[in-house]
C-alpha cells in the first residue's frame, strides 16, 4: 500500500472547486500525457456526489467511508488504498475526525 | 489585470493543507526551477495567518479584504491582483460572499 504524497502535473487550474459550502474542496490538474485529475480534500461530513466519467477514489491522508448507489455496505478506505465509482452514478462519502486528502482519477 | 487561470508545475503535494477547521484549504506546488508556491481558498471568515517568508497573495477568483499588522486600514485586493505581505509578520483576511481562490507565491 503506497500513499502517493506527490503527484507530477504540468498545470494546475488555479481556481478552487468548492462543494457543499467548503465541506469538499479540490483543485484541478493537468499531467503532462493530457490527463485530467484533480487533489481534493474532504471535511467531517456526509456528502453525496454524482459522476459524470467513471472515477477512482485514491485516499492519501485520513480516512472515509463510501456507500456505492445499489449497495447497502459502507465501506472504510484510507490512505493508500482506492476505490472505484462507476460512470453516471452516484455515491456517499462520510468523514469523521481527520480530513481525508485524496486524488481523483477521471475515466 | 490579468487572471492566472492556470499555473504550470512540476509537481503537486497531494495532502491538502486545512487552516482554520476548513475556512482555508492549499495545496502546496513545486514549479519547474524548483519554487514552492500553493494554490488555495478562503471561505466567508476573517482570519489571521503570520508569516514565515514574505509572500505575495495573488487573487484568482472572489475577493478578500486583508490588515497587515501595524496598519489600520482594511484594503481590498480581487481577482487579478496581489498583495505583499512581509516575513516574520502577520495579516488579517476576511472573504464575505464568494471564495477568494488565491496564489502563494513565497520569498
Amino acid at each position: 500500500m503506497t500513499i502517493n504524497e506527490s503527484l507530477a502535473c504540468t498545470a494546475v487550474a488555479t481556481k478552487a472547486n468548492v462543494y457543499f459550502d467548503g465541506k469538499c474542496v479540490s483543485h484541478n490538474l493537468t499531467l503532462a500525457d493530457g490527463t485530467k485529475k484533480s487533489v481534493g480534500v474532504i471535511l467531517p461530513a456526509t456528502l453525496t456526489f454524482s459522476t459524470g466519467a467513471p472515477e477512482i477514489m485514491e485516499g492519501v491522508s485520513g480516512r472515509c467511508e463510501y456507500l456505492l448507489t445499489g449497495s447497502s455496505e459502507w465501506v472504510a478506505s484510507g490512505a493508500g488504498e482506492k476505490f472505484s465509482v462507476p460512470g453516471n452514478s452516484s455515491f456517499q462519502i462520510r468523514v469523521s475526525g481527520e480530513p481525508y486528502s485524496y486524488i481523483c482519477h477521471f475515466g
